[in-house]
């Protein structure tokens, strides 16, 4: 059941901004639905996006102009939120990398987290079913999956763990290998304790090693080349997701494109937003 | 001489986001400076973008997605700060409709504000003489202006007071006619003191009436209908400005669409700029 705060027009659509009490982190999580003017399709399919570190659904609702290709396009759009918000859990709110706004798309199995922080589910399972019963004219049966630096992780770790659900998927700036980084092992270590064999369930480099579904598509990313994330930080490294799935044999072509000059902020993303709708827009039917 | 706080990558061009000391204002201003990656045109055409109340430079870059539609007709984009900020007068952060954020595009002749508050000698003259300095490769010759709500009714006063200047003038939601709502009376009784004789000055829908050069071009206006502003608290009349272009014969066509089911937001004026790129666009000879 959800609540509606707003309905706004935008590009001949509406925005919805939702709110509902999630089963899957015991809070009230917010959510935003871009639903389009019309779409070629008899029942609008849908395009999630995940976005990153510290962001509400809104950062991307008013800043990623995904909306206007979607109406372009023909498909929905789910802004999620990325970490349930006033858990009341001690600590939540000390970083910016870890707790509020950061929820790594995990269901977190060590207290004090697990009763709240469940973002895989939640995303993956309980919002998408939530919706469909909300919205009557979008197909849930026929969704993509993108995302920004940990949403970009988010998209494709979701991708990968649930083959043949997700017709596409593709990334802006994503955290490849989180094993293999800062952002992941404070998050990981947090949620899913010491035993680093329940990290790989969530490391896209190491699940495309035994992805096996038969839907291959071609996974698009890019990377901004002065985002220090990326470039100093080495938090994000898309090449080793790449040269997995190389060795991998996976069908698709990763088509990783390191983009001159770009950084990490919404202008990098909004910059490419429209090739990864095109993208989308092929793999839920709606171009050639 | 400017400042270069930031270089930003975006949709192949360049956001410059620039300070510098106005001799207008007394005071540092921050400007943003779009450029595209290329022009049809041999030395790149310029929009001007005047924001609305409360807003800085910041909230139109990063909401309008007017960069986008810049880089592909090939023109620059300068988005100038809303008032002067710091000037340390009593009162001017006392509301979010006068004084900072609330310049109103005026040059103020009344104490204590007449020594800062002279947007409009800053955004008509200052800047742009002191951006054609800095960048080469723009045409401040070939010059379009638009806005948003007290930046509608900023680049309306613009056009009409500067006969030549601007090819083209567009709105969004403008406050049409400031001499006949809350808003105006609040910011010229201040600005521009108690003899309303001053005020037509600044009026929209009293400079048409008296506009006798050549250039009349069509003028293009959207107003959501659904925009409290507007609907509830009538403080933007375009109906106002329509009508007297009319009865003083303007011969361009005043192309003013009331957009069923808008607000007053950015998701508003994204979902209209692509209509207003392609009109300054033709103007500054970018398209047919």
């Amino acid at each position: 059941m959800f609540t509606t705060n707003a309905q706004i027009h935008q590009f001949g659509g509406i925005l919805h901004k939702l709110s509902h009490d999630s089963t899957s982190t015991n809070t009230k999580m917010d959510v935003n639905v871009f639903v389009p003017p019309s779409s070629p399709a008899k029942s609008i399919p849908v395009l999630v996006y995940l976005s990153g570190l510290t962001c509400t659904p809104n950062n991307a609702t008013e800043k990623s102009f995904l909306q206007y290709f979607a109406s372009k396009y023909g498909f929905a759009v789910v802004f999620p939120d990325t970490s349930p918000r006033g858990a009341g859990i001690a600590g939540e709110d000390d970083s910016w990398d870890f707790g509020t706004g950061a929820g790594f798309y995990v269901d977190a199995t060590q207290e004090p987290w697990s009763t709240h922080y469940n973002m895989y589910s939640y995303v993956h399972k309980e919002l998408p079913a939530a919706l469909a019963q909300h919205f009557g004219q979008l197909d849930f049966a026929t969704v993509s999956i993108t995302g920004h630096s940990m949403g970009g992780y988010g998209a494709l770790t979701g991708f990968l763990r649930n083959p043949g659900v997700y017709r596409s998927v593709s990334a802006f700036a994503p955290i490849s290998n989180p094993l293999n980084c800062a952002w992941g092992e404070k998050a990981f270590g947090n949620y899913l304790g010491a035993d680093k064999n329940t990290w790989y369930n969530y490391d896209p480099t190491h699940l495309i090693k035994s992805y096996t579904h038969a839907n291959q598509p071609d996974i698009l990313i890019q990377q901004g080349s002065l985002d220090s994330f990326y470039a100093k930080d080495h938090q994000l490294q898309p090449e080793n997701f790449a040269a997995a799935a190389k060795d991998a044999g996976y069908a698709g072509k990763i088509d990783l494109h390191i983009v001159e000059g770009y950084d990490h902020s919404y202008f990098f993303i909004s910059s490419f937003v429209e090739e990864h709708a095109k993208h989308h827009a092929k793999h839920l039917g709606l171009i050639q």
